[in-house]
């Protein structure tokens, strides 16, 4: 092993491993996960390529055979759980993504929520078994936020019973789902249902559009990849054009839904279950900015031990970078954040499970806060987690710029998470609704439950934001709860006045709504300092649950870095509700100083807890055993350019220039 | 053109061809540009492939070939002035990179620097006409920053008047140096000169490395390409070993440093005249992120003007998103940024030239500030648009990932503006120092003169730095003189808490350098917040030299939002000196707010005064014309992966797999 990574793991103030059980869930946990992560790595199939040498054509081949391979693997081992599912696709794709996600993570779950039993039984059975490659064709070249305004049609023609499906406009191709371009065989797509000449909404087709067995497309359909993105090269995001394009009219599915064999529709009785769906593909990605965030951590934390640069003091041998207080400035409150993004992802997740099974029993009075709350959060974590990941590569010198350390690609497949499943701005603005409908609430006297309760605590009646400020606050800079309070109050504040704003934009405005767009940079705002809030007290209520003392004294510290790191970056926030003085602002940068110093000697280890394999982190720079520049070396030795001593542009374009001096 | 961006043009409040002449520095700038890039859009010989759909290998080779076209043209068209070969280039490339790019930006100017007479007269002819292809290695695997940890040696061996070349260790394989992989076969090696047993530290020598006319590698050189990166895909960065490699005595640059034929060392009188080359690379640096976040802009701007989507008021069609005000907020800001990066940029090249001609003359006096105030702009600018240049991807929502957009190309080709050329973080360290230099001097009772004149108003003696608070001062948000007036008192008030926790460090510590270490959180905070008070200045200024009413009148809100946005983003600090008070920071926020309104018509023609080249855009979203859509899915049909219906690896997976079921 590296010495210095010795060095660093041998001086650790704590035993990693409490952490990783405390991350895993259960001590339990951590021996399963591992348990499924040595199936891959210890299976002779299992052959890791680097994928940062190839084509993108190559790429999309390897990530086909992977995603093949991995659908026999999870069979033969008998991994079912999507949990370990999870695990299992993380070790086998490496920060790649695959053709075939969108079959598993798609189809089949909306096949199986908005599908009757006969279609189930039709389709189910030979999309496992991947005979049927389906897809999810939602978004449009044109439309992707705004969902009414999606342009595909299907046309109910009660004459043969089918649906017409077209593609009326350049705009209403539909663009971007993965899997589309060349993998799939069937797609379930969002159409605008016409029938007997009106128009009932966006329903979803079953669409076969390759020819099973050919693989060819079928008739009437024009299918094709959209070109090369940042990232994603291994996956097909697809077009898909279709022109007066005929399915059967059980193609359509008609769980809630339905058309009649004379193209009556019947209206569903409810459509809240398709909610939670949504819900649950963002608590998910709220884990996965933890995950991604932890990974770009390790790598960057890892790195900084064994690299050597410059000078403290001269003359004296070059300090590992780790050791200067800019560096430490730069990642640890990243780090703080990445512990903190993980608390957030195992609340909502158990939050979600918890939800789930009232909604089971038909209670479903949890779903708009938990709705309103993921939507924050999955904006929230999200936008930290990619400008977090940039920040760590860039903490990484040059070398963070080559594919070598692993770091360009955690971002690129990471940064889309911004924007697909709800793009971050509109998500705040789903959170922000539903703060103000709970601050109107508290106005008309009614009490509000869940993490907005601190609005019961508003004062009514009072004219100026700034008298939040009245409420009696001692902020303890060293105490993680006086912290949370402080977030709290500051949340109360900016939700309080938004609330103003709008409620005077719409004195001064025609409509409800344009007074709405006037204040959304507010609202945003709002819900930004809600969301920091949770992350806050989410953290901080986490340290009442550790029994180790090591341990819980480290996560301790991380915590008060996370909250102190905010209230410095957002000082004006908390000055100007005065949360906190002017002398208590300049503590906090004394402190956060402090607590650098403090967190140093265990920084290797915290990144070690998180407990990446070395090809999961698909780095040079991160590597378990640290011998970056002998690796680097190696590595660099496979670049597509050295495959000849001489590159044959030489003698094109060179070498005739050269002859012609 | 597209409708939208016609009625946009149409309604703008100033004429946009007035602002590119404020940009370009004079109409007849702006004429001789346009020739320059017509020379090359109206040439038969120039023709531009989408980069995007090619391999790396590929890449290489057409940027090989644009490279030796560009060569041979700009001889044909007799283009040899610096400003108007980029211009040249910019159009040539468009947002790549170019393998003999160094040959030109450092290799010849190098040896014109370093080398006698002799040297250039046997070198010069044969580099500029490409007989020569030379790069410049310095960097090494295992040391950027710090130069006197570079490793590779030149020793020196009187019996044969020869340097013996050696890389010692991994670590100290050259690594980096642009074209050096494939493209170059000499470079310039900076090497530990070694003569008569004594180190005498870094000096330069030219290297033959391929041999001219086969283009093999020589005998005792390895050479090759470091691998894939992020972005920069046309570039062949390379690695270098040497293993006693030998190379005549006259291919050490001796124009300053000598060793003599029995190996006596000469010292150099100065090395001060090296510093102008560092300082002239990163003022271009500093007009290099003005134009890339201009890009950007352009491109964000034009797609918000055309992409139309959600609702503002229910019912009514879809609004351009342009006039959502969180889309306003995204924009509008780094619009602002830009222009002020323009300027900044124009001022330092300015202010570079005009102490160039003193040092011709041996005044040497301004190159320490110059030196200083460049380091900060390097990095403050470079920070800034890293991210901004995300921002503006993001802001376009999908499309953004996709390098249909454009952005993705512009934001990996400018990201490593942050690292290379000194690292950011170094930089501002570097700026600090001179910050700390001055505020020593003026508390010893000397004035300082400059960009840091503010320093001696500072009044002596006072123990607590919020005292800077004392200054009297009311700031008129709606002036840009007094908006630069608070940003001065702020930089004021944070270098004079810098130097205070500096001197109770050096006070507490063992040595200055810990002390330093300890302090540079500060030091960095005071260096961000000195180049911001400069841009904000350079701003002001600018807008006092506008002759056209209506162009002052657009510009001057620019310049109060550049101002405005950046004290509600630090608000803390300005809340914290008491340079502004609550209620002003309400009013700020309120502003900023009116100003996005006010800037709203104007914001297409405001990108169009860049007066950037479609072709040099290289996007599909920011095009003139705008015909998004259309352009688009012409675009995608050329994705590699559509060059078959069926792709080869459905055949060999996918096939097999459903055969199986």
């Amino acid at each position: 092993m590296n010495q210095d990574l010795r060095r660093e793991r041998e001086a650790a103030s704590f035993n990693p491993e409490l952490l990783t059980h405390v991350l895993d869930g259960s001590p339990e946990n951590t021996r399963r996960r591992r348990e499924i992560e040595n199936l891959i790595l210890n299976d002779p199939d299992f052959q890791h390529e680097d994928l940062n040498f190839l084509t993108r054509s190559q790429r999309y081949e390897v990530a086909v055979r992977k995603s093949a391979n991995m659908v026999r693997k999870m069979r033969e081992f008998g991994i079912a759980d999507p949990e370990e599912i999870m695990w299992f696709k993380k070790i086998h794709m490496v920060n790649f993504v695959e053709p075939v996600g969108l079959n598993f993570s798609m189809f089949i779950p909306t096949l199986l929520n908005q599908g009757t039993t006969a279609q189930q039984e039709k389709w189910l059975l030979s999309s496992q078994g991947l005979q049927i490659i389906g897809t999810y064709a939602q978004t449009e070249m044109g439309h992707g936020t705004h969902l009414r305004g999606l342009e595909t049609t299907a046309t109910y023609d009660p004459e043969t019973q089918e649906f017409i499906l077209n593609s009326p406009t350049v705009t209403s191709i539909k663009w971007w789902p993965g899997g589309l371009g060349k993998t799939s065989n069937h797609a379930i797509v969002l159409a605008q249902l016409i029938t007997k000449g009106k128009c009932y909404g966006l329903h979803a087709f079953i669409v076969p559009i390759r020819e099973i067995g050919t693989h060819k497309p079928l008739p009437g359909i024009t299918v094709g990849d959209i070109g090369p993105k940042f990232g994603y090269d291994e996956m097909d995001n697809g077009y898909l054009k279709m022109d007066n394009y005929r399915i059967p009219r059980e193609n359509m599915l008609m769980k809630y839904a339905q058309v009649k064999p004379d193209g009556t529709y019947v209206k569903p009785v409810s459509n809240k279950l398709t909610y939670g769906t949504m819900v649950f593909v963002r608590s998910f990605l709220v884990g996965e900015a933890a995950r991604s965030l932890s990974k770009a951590c390790t790598i960057a934390i890892r790195y900084s031990a064994v690299r050597h640069q410059s000078e403290i003091k001269p003359g004296e041998p070059e300090p590992q970078i780790l050791d200067f207080q800019t560096q430490q400035y730069k990642l640890f409150p990243l780090l703080a954040t990445a512990y903190a993004f993980q608390f957030v992802g195992a609340y909502v997740k158990e939050t979600y499970h918890r939800i789930n099974e009232g909604i089971g029993q038909g209670d479903l009075s949890e779903l708009p806060e938990l709705h309103a709350l993921v939507a924050g959060l999955k904006a929230f974590t999200s936008w930290t987690t990619n400008a977090a990941i940039e920040a760590c590569r860039m903490a990484c010198g040059g070398h963070g710029y080559s594919h070598c350390s692993g770091l360009p690609n955690i971002y690129v497949t990471f940064t889309p998470t911004c924007t697909f499943e709800g793009e971050n701005t509109v998500m705040m603005l789903q959170t922000a609704r539903f703060l103000m409908k709970s601050y109107d609430q508290v106005h008309s006297g009614k009490l509000v439950g869940g993490m907005v309760s601190y609005l019961n605590d508003l004062p009514t009646q009072r004219v100026q934001p700034r008298q939040v400020a009245m409420w009696p606050t001692v902020v303890d800079i060293d105490s993680p709860d006086s912290l949370t309070e402080a977030y709290k109050l500051r949340a109360a504040r900016l939700v309080e006045i938004a609330a103003k704003n709008l409620q005077n934009e719409v004195i001064q405005r025609e409509s409800k709504e344009v007074a709405w767009n006037l204040t959304s940079v507010d609202l945003v705002r709002a819900s930004e300092a809600h969301c920091h809030y949770v992350a806050v007290k989410l953290f901080s209520e986490k340290l009442l649950k550790i029994q180790d003392k090591s341990v819980h004294s480290v996560l301790r510290n991380l915590c008060l870095l996370y909250c102190l790191y905010g209230i410095s970056q957002k000082a004006g926030d908390f000055l100007q509700g005065s949360i906190m003085t002017e002398s208590q602002i300049t503590q906090v940068n004394q402190r956060i100083k402090e607590l650098l110093t403090a967190i140093r000697p265990d920084a290797v280890a915290l990144v070690d807890a998180f407990d990446f394999q070395d090809v999961t982190l698909g780095s040079v720079l991160g590597r378990y055993d640290g011998n970056v520049y002998e690796n680097l070396f190696e590595w660099a030795k496979k670049s597509p350019l050295n495959k000849s001593e001489v590159h044959e542009s030489y003698y094109k374009y060179l070498k005739p220039l050269q002859s012609k001096l």
